[in-house]
């Protein structure tokens, strides 16, 4: 790419994860040979975006106003909040019958990276729990290390004011035993359940 | 995704070639999490080249000059012009030791889309060469129906002001037999070359 700023371009849409060099000169190639348009409009909503989209004061979901859509639906329980890592894990969790609220940690802890509890706005859903309405807290962490430790760490600060629960591990539906690693068979067989009529 | 301004973003992010809902709502989490700066530097670089790159008076390639750099190279040779379908084809032929300019069709000739020898700036291409200083117009097409369609107009139009050629067919090198489609190895064949000591 002969254009120095073309180069520049190409360098700043690698931010992106997934997008190495060669993706990003695709795309500038893509804009230039009939897209500038739609290009001037993603830079603009872009733009838009940063400057409205915030943390919702309650739950710390990416939301424009200052209380997200969901926390401000009467519709939901209050009483049950699922905590997860990331605002995409309430996109999935919507997806399910799930009828409660939200905290998002935007992390896990790991001392090794210095994401400490009051880093992941955990003394903010102490306030929270601390109003007395919440029952159940429902850990939805991911089962990798960082996870586990930060849903241990929920159990241990939460449990004398809500019941904490964590999602349930075990055979994926749909998922033949052959392709089952042995780590989640373990699970499966040590949180077996007994049939019901 | 719950706010509509992230839906929108989502949306706009789909123009880019090989992205879909799922990438582009991965690039939105991406962003959100802790890249607004690098995702603003985008956006206003993004603008930046909209409004600075344009195309080369000469040659049609990407440009933020009037003339590009490649044109007003005086190292380069002005006789010799390779005929490109995107300024792409250029940065790859610039690997090579090819020392000549190019000409950027932006497209190939195609009826049913309604692209034209004029959609296509051959009547400027003409011009160039009625100046009469070109000996060469290298033709480095695709091999698909439009690059071939395109190549043999320009080769119709031109041969008389200059030696029109194409790139060679055959074997890439290093490529096994094996792996070679019948067409190649068809036109490997026809266009077989004597060997010298």
């Amino acid at each position: 790419m002969s254009s120095p700023i073309l180069k520049k371009l190409i360098n700043k849409f690698q931010f992106l994860p997934g997008i190495g060099e060669k993706t990003a000169q695709r795309f500038v190639h893509h804009i230039f040979s009939r897209y500038r348009r739609q290009a001037a409009d993603l830079a603009a909503t872009l733009l838009e975006a940063i400057e409205q989209v915030q943390h919702c004061e309650t739950c710390r979901h990416l939301s424009e106003t200052p209380i997200c859509n969901i926390c401000s639906n009467p519709d939901r329980d209050p009483q049950v909040i699922c905590v997860v890592e990331h605002p995409a894990n309430i996109d999935l969790i919507e997806s399910t019958s799930f009828n409660g609220t939200y905290f998002v940690l935007h992390g896990a802890l790991s001392p090794i990276d210095g994401i400490s509890p009051h880093d992941l706005g955990l003394h903010n859903l102490m306030k929270r729990i601390e109003k007395g309405t919440i029952q159940e807290i429902l850990v939805a962490t991911s089962s990798k290390i960082e996870g586990e430790a930060t849903a241990y760490y929920i159990h241990d600060q939460f449990s004398q004011h809500a019941k904490v629960t964590r999602l349930a591990y075990g055979i994926p539906l749909g998922g033949s035993l052959d392709y089952i690693d042995g780590q989640t068979l373990s699970r499966a067989i040590d949180c077996r359940q007994e049939m019901t009529d």
